[in-house]
């Protein structure tokens, strides 16, 4: 057990709170997602709050957590859905909220602390140089940077840009170790891929450096098919169209968009698939002509609609927001996050609804992946029981998509499924006692857990919270 | 044969130019890097050059030569190399030179007439805002928008954004028809397509509108290999890796390089192949990164070289520009233009090359083409007979490659070899006489021509012509 009252005079001068309550309130995130995270991490609490001001705290707090051997969990705000940020082991959630300086802002690049609100760094870059951020969650209101990183993976401009793990969606990162003498590092080029998606397990981001790009007045346009197919036949190729610029390409089976857009719904009659699309204001006339010759139908546009008033971006109806907003309406669905590979994105989408029926309602997300155009799927799931929510993901498998564990707190059953080496081996030089969020990366608690095998990583330290 | 003297007077008070040795200079393009064009087209020759300076000009000039049946050929600065500008029945040159007003710039498009330079253009939405063009042909320093949009099809930005042809990358032309009264019409959307890359054959384009994009301080890279091969797999992936702002990735072959490249000839070893690659600045560290996982090494930055003076950019060795060098060096020399299908872009490059050896050598340029990254081929070939240069092709097609024939003067044949129903129609409306660069649109003179026999169209206008 932490020595509560030696860290606090440890730790004194800091902006430390230890309201249990408060306290729990930033030990959790969107973990509840899913039903059974939301069994497992109910309880889940850290011991304190410490919420740094500058680096030096940061190397501070982390010298001081080592020598008492306190567990040091970092977040961002909270956004993410895989328990990503709650402190298994309790211990200090390391707030970066106050860490929200934008350091520098030049034609291409930004330079900032982690803590900034995602919208916030959009809204200076557009001030500044009319540049905003090349992708962002759609949380990007709530969301930081620096948990974007440590926890996201793209989202919002995926479809223009690829993923965050790509190179040069990220330039630069300080980190600093946990270690009896912290170190701080910069990290670039492949360097990156050391602490990027990495849940905060190997190091505490500090500062960041990213790509911008040209800032548009973006347009929102929903697209309306009487068969859900025939949407994601529009994604797919609207996507490969080099020519238009997009940020969003979203196909959403009925009954979603009727059912849980409310504020939308006036424009989306009942039995709807859509597609969601951001498009940059000079390709809106033709994306409009792409459109005439489709199955689709206009049901919405931003730049002409009369009254956008208590409207939500469109983004704000993509991405993870789908399934928060379905959740609004029916607190018993969950979700699925599954790629479909190329080529056969198609062919796989229509099998696997065909298979599942109403039970797992599809939601589909075109990106860029390795350089083509495919999807994400976001499905909604009405759900029964974990053992189906497994079978279904088992199915899904079979059947040749790649299953995002949503439903796991692990980097390695919420990813690939298997060990990240470049992760591991510096998470042993940066975190050599396995301090830093502890339990999220099974190659370091097990380096024996069988992936192959299909069961569950539980992580001790978990039980013994309990 | 055209009345000359009555159609100065009809024509009078234009610019006009009837010297003989001005006008055949301005009845040329680069039709000389084909061989057989050099033959068939030396003596083209219009008879007038007309130099209009505003709409009202050229719809006066369409309207006299409807009345008097004279051929109109529209040209732009003559930087095509397709003899696309080249009046094969004589009449009138409309040289669009002077009608070269940028009309607007706002974020994300321009509006200008098509005789600006392409260079001009972009510095002047570079100055305003920032911005540059999405792309350009290695010409851009000679050519104009307007000759582009008619008679071109990509090139530097094709990495980015595909092709001219691709929806999204012209945004309006303001056309007039050849008729007895002439119609000035505006095409947006699908119908773009009649008269983009149609040669001026079907209407006069006197307004344009386009995307623009942000501008970057372009770095030049030069990554050199000892194996071509490699080179061509480090353009294939680079070409891929969606997070980095690329605008040029072309692999070329020793001995070119060296041989040829002779401004850049001190920091490229004998022996050496090598790719192109034109990067923004905040991407530059991350190629660097990728490049250090290849066989490349890299030969050459210009954000780090010591002295630039009598540098070409690295657009000006790529595209047609490549041909270009090598004809200064030896004019033995010739092209071809090969586009070679994704997904199976690399094997046929190593196939075509092994068969050919040094008679015909690689040169690759990397572009996003229907939502897919894969080469076009502009290699040299070591030109000995028109019948051998003839077997170079079809064996490149036997093999899988799509020809563009770049020793042919009509549409149909540089292009795909098939009837463009769009362009054809269009024209029947908008030029009943066939008035507008006769010769050009085989499917509008012999509408029973068999372009699967293999047989080579020859406009009989021309033989009169000669």
């Amino acid at each position: 057990m932490t020595d509560l009252a030696a860290l606090k005079k440890a730790l004194e001068g800091l902006k430390i709170e230890d309201n249990p309550a408060l306290v729990k309130q930033k030990s959790r995130d969107f973990f509840w997602y899913s039903p059974v995270l939301k069994r497992q991490l109910d309880a889940v609490s850290a011991d304190l709050v410490v919420t740094p001001k500058s680096e030096a705290e940061v190397v501070h707090v982390l010298r001081t957590c080592f020598a008492m051997d306190v567990p040091v969990t970092v977040r961002g705000c909270g956004t993410g859905n895989y328990g990503q940020a709650m402190p298994l082991s309790g211990g200090i959630i390391l707030n970066m909220a106050e860490m929200n300086r934008i350091i520098d802002i030049k034609p291409g690049r930004l330079v900032c602390e982690p803590g900034v609100i995602l919208h916030d760094l959009d809204q200076a870059a557009r001030a500044d140089s009319g540049q905003e951020m090349r992708m962002h969650p759609s949380t990007a209101k709530t969301a930081s940077i620096g948990g974007f990183i440590g926890g996201g993976s793209g989202g919002v401009g995926s479809i223009r840009w690829g993923g965050l793990r790509d190179l040069g969606n990220v330039l630069r990162l300080r980190v600093v170790t946990m270690e009896e003498t912290p170190r701080v590092l910069e990290l670039d080029g492949w360097d990156l891929q050391k602490v990027s998606h990495a849940y905060g397990t190997n190091g505490v981001i500090t500062e960041i450096e990213i790509p911008l790009t040209a800032a548009y007045d973006w347009v929102d346009v929903i697209v309306g098919f009487d068969d859900f197919m025939d949407a994601a036949r529009y994604g797919n190729t609207l996507g490969t169209h080099d020519g238009l610029l997009l940020k969003l390409v979203t196909p959403i089976a009925a009954p979603i968009p009727h059912d849980y857009f409310l504020r939308h719904r006036k424009f989306i009659p009942e039995g709807k698939s859509v597609c969601l699309v951001m498009v940059a204001p000079h390709a809106v006339e033709s994306l409009i002509a792409y459109t005439e010759r489709t199955a689709g139908e206009i049901l919405f546009r931003s730049d002409t609609a009369d009254d956008l008033k208590r409207l939500p971006p469109a983004y704000e109806l993509a991405w993870n927001h789908t399934t928060l907003r379905g959740l609004r309406v029916d607190d018993s669905i969950t979700y699925l996050q599954v790629l479909y590979p190329f080529p056969d994105q198609l062919a796989l989408v229509e099998k696997v609804h065909a298979h599942f029926g109403d039970e797992v309602v599809a939601h589909l997300e075109f990106v860029r992946f390795d350089g083509n155009v495919t999807c994400f799927g976001l499905p909604i799931v009405r759900f029964t029981t974990e053992e189906r929510l497994e079978e279904i993901m088992r199915i899904h498998e079979d059947m040749g998509c790649v299953i995002f564990n949503a439903h796991r707190y692990t980097l390695e059953e919420g990813g690939m499924k298997q060990t990240d080496e470049v992760q591991l081996a510096f998470k042993r030089e940066a975190d050599p006692k396995g301090l830093l969020n502890p339990g999220k990366m099974v190659a370091f608690e097990d380096p024996d857990f069988d992936f192959a095998a299909h069961k569950v990583y539980l992580f001790p330290g978990l039980e013994q919270a309990k």
